[in-house]
């Protein structure tokens, strides 16, 4: 059964438009099959040929910058600022991809020789490559309307991988992704790739419908703990489980030495509160834990983080159910014992989905009483300041620490000892740490990690960031003593295609 | 409740003594915990110190050949040529990764310079490389003691991944557990690796509380569809899911144009069924379905076949379950309509565990039946040989085919258009494509693949032989801002490790 489909506007709360209906069980149908149609071309167009079609659709979506950052602020409240900086994060993201197809090494291109007298057995001419699982579905993220939403880095990472790409457009911004799509499709026809290359679904029921068609091969997530695992259920439960790529919570917790706390304590305090509430604390990179030193030792700290907060305006949030949670959030952690509002006030009297940050304060030796929702994320402008009493106390708590995308460290010029005792902890909970930082703000290079253990990403094998992110959308196939006109252009012996490789264990330039 | 664990003689079906006891959930929280506090000391030992320790145990693998060599062959009737052999391949898996880790791109090691002008905006220094994910738990398979149980590839792979193993010893052959864990022990002590470096656990019961112990962060397995399943179903259903490796069920089909029947039947014939009955068919690769052409065409071939059937003996199956599956399987399959026992009989009325060859006839068609047992692995040594009618049956036969871990086509020299067809359908379907040849016999190299769609693997991104298999056993961390003293090795800046690394975007040999 169909539903209206509303755009609604997060400063008032309103519905502005209807922008379509959600999506039926015959048009998930309708849609996969359409994708599994295109995959053989798609792929058929080769690195080159899905490398322009990624720079296409990166200049469709520039000529749309106006209209797609409107309607994208209209529906997020995010500030055309930011939006312009995430549609060119987003054109960024689609040109790199194109760079990696073009560089080739993605690929992992393999080429054994026969060898009649290899040990223990003889062996014959095996080639391996990686090669597109097939099509993906991607889910748009509320809090990227664009670099992680239709046309983002799920998206471009599948694309360039050669998978077909069904998205299921977030409820948040249902205009932003109709736009989005509009444009990735003109530069599908532009450069005659197939028809099914990008599809577009809409409403909840839609998305689960999509995580189980049989077409699907892979799904691409970023959302919340309680939505994401009840999607990775039905992946894994699948008669053909498939891998479920889900992003779901993280802490990024963030701790600050003594000495550090000595050394910069406004800097470190200021830096905090830019970053916890930058954006409206609606990143999966919000640090929302900070672990300074009690007493006399973090007084400076602290007060450079309230008297921060202090200056933070009140804004909106993403959606109504996001500011519910919210609000909801920073009221049950300030009904515990011993949890107290430091500054800011959560709740916001304004219209629409407004709220306030909120700071809030507690002895570290509560993190330490079991299962607490202290240590859970709260996703908005809040974060928990905990102080510790010693250094013990401090890495007894970063032990308990469930798994998160980033944790962050603050230590003094030239100290060592505890900085190195918590990285040996923390590096075994995250993806990346940061030094001297702050978490905010994740660079698209090639050395990024974006996922960590469970619950902040579904699969801490991968990253859903960077150049890597697309060995997700891959799988390895080898040829066995196939003639050269059977192979594909990476594995024939002249190196056709200028790749890295790796030719009898030993890798080679081009 | 713990048990006796006894070992079984297949050629008598006798159990010969007891080995020990089945493991209780208290072992299985003791060998995980020990093997997580082992975690820290055996990433430590960097990739030399990793190299010597799988070094040792190869050699002291080698010391104990004899003895190994003799209670595998009493457990397994396999034979002393199989085992001496399957034990050599085993030192050079753990040799092998010695050298991948000596190599050291498989690391990844990735670093990309703070750039202030960087675009879209500016970035930090980010240095990214792979590191253990945690214990890993193996399952012992049935069908190789040696090389695919408690030292095998998967166990090599997590080792030099850095990841303590705890080893599920298979039931078939627990003597022979015992005696590989005790070479591998004395290979830990001798080379100061941790105690709990490698740990094994016997019994049914404790293989389901191995997969969901908290400690253990991912699985290999390798062993039957309903089996790996279900273990499959308790790794994804932790509350912190992991990953699980499962080879599970293949059915490897092979495909012979009506010009290759022409033009080498009996090389053909002779050769697919040293292929499917290898080992007693008892292997992963075994070749479950031929297609070739019926009628006169394909007659010298399907008459080869018949004939090189008739001379392969009776040999004993891995255990009693297996040759109980392996007979009523067959019986099944003879049931069906159109289905002739054209060689062979499957059962056998000699002592233990011992089973016949069957090939089973049938024509292509009734593989078009929508769901058939036909299309099923029956693990033994049969095979099902199907004729097709034309090009396009065998072209609608090749569409419904389930994920195997590999497939073969067999064409004449020269010829293309009907190979092709084949190959296109195929590849999407497979981990490998054998050309003129046969699959089983699986080389470990660089370029191996094994591992293809669901039910053949649960994960068709990764490899279980060869050096890309250690992937499975390593997730990746970035750094962010570090100071040389707190980065890893392989992340300096001098690449003191001397090994291939990504730095600005470029590949570059050391």
């Amino acid at each position: 059964m169909s539903t209206p489909v509303f755009s609604v506007d997060p400063r008032t709360g309103q519905q502005v438009e209807q922008v379509t209906t959600s999506s039926t069980p015959d048009d998930v149908t309708a849609v996969c099959s359409a994708a599994a149609a295109a995959a053989g071309a798609l792929e058929a167009l080769g690195t080159g040929g899905r490398a322009a079609l990624l720079r296409a659709m990166a200049g469709e979506l520039e000529s749309d910058r106006e209209t797609i950052v409107a309607v994208a602020d209209r529906e997020t409240a995010l500030g055309p600022t930011r939006l312009s900086g995430e549609l060119a994060r987003t054109c960024f993201q689609l040109r790199l991809f194109a760079d990696v197809l073009d560089e080739g090494s993605y690929l992992e291109a393999t080429i054994d020789h026969a060898d009649p007298d290899a040990v223990p057995i003889p062996r014959p001419d095996l080639r391996r490559m990686l090669v597109p699982v097939g099509p993906a579905a991607v889910f748009g993220a509320s809090n990227f309307p664009l670099a992680f939403s239709v046309a983002g880095g799920d998206t471009s990472a599948a694309l360039a991988a050669g998978c077909p790409v069904v998205v299921k457009a977030h409820s948040s911004h249902p205009g932003t992704a109709r736009a989005v799509h509009g444009a990735l499709r003109r530069a599908v026809d532009g450069t005659g790739a197939p028809a099914g290359t990008i599809g577009i679904l809409y409403g909840h029921q839609a998305g689960a419908a999509l995580v189980v068609d049989p077409h699907i091969r892979a799904v691409g997530f970023t959302g919340s703990l309680g939505g994401g695992r009840a999607l990775f259920d039905l992946a894994a439960g699948r008669p053909d489980p498939i891998p479920f790529y889900g992003e779901l919570g993280s802490l990024n917790p963030l701790f600050v030495t003594p000495a550090a706390a000595a050394e910069r304590a406004e800097a470190i305090g200021q830096g905090f509160v830019g970053s916890y509430t930058l954006g409206h604390g609606q990143f999966c990179t919000k640090p929302g834990l900070a672990l300074i030193p009690g007493g006399d030792e973090g007084k400076a700290l602290r007060d450079a983080m309230v008297e921060a907060t202090g200056g933070v305006a009140e804004s909106w949030m993403l959606n109504g159910s996001i500011r519910v949670a919210y609000v909801e959030g920073v009221r049950r952690l300030l009904g515990l014992d011993g949890v107290e509002l430091i500054a800011g006030a959560g709740a916001s009297g304004r219209d629409g989905f407004a709220s306030a940050p909120a700071l809030v304060g507690v002895a570290a030796g509560a993190l330490l009483d079991g299962q607490t929702p202290l240590l859970e994320e709260c996703f908005g402008p809040m974060a928990v300041v905990a102080e510790y009493r010693d250094a013990g106390e401090l890495i007894e708590v970063a032990g308990r620490l469930e798994g998160s995308l980033t944790a962050t460290v603050h230590a003094a010029g030239g100290e060592t000892e505890l900085p190195a005792r918590l990285l040996e902890i923390l590096r075994r909970r995250v993806g990346r740490i940061v030094w001297n930082g702050f978490p905010t703000g994740v660079a698209v290079t090639w050395a990024m990690q974006h996922g960590g253990p469970y619950p902040s990403s579904t699969s801490e094998l991968h990253t859903s960031v960077g150049p890597a992110s697309i060995r997700r959308f891959l799988r390895p196939i080898a040829y066995q003593s196939a003639p050269e006109a059977v192979l594909p252009l990476a594995l024939r012996e002249g190196n056709p295609l200028a790749i890295p490789r790796r030719v009898d264990g030993v890798l080679r330039l081009p």
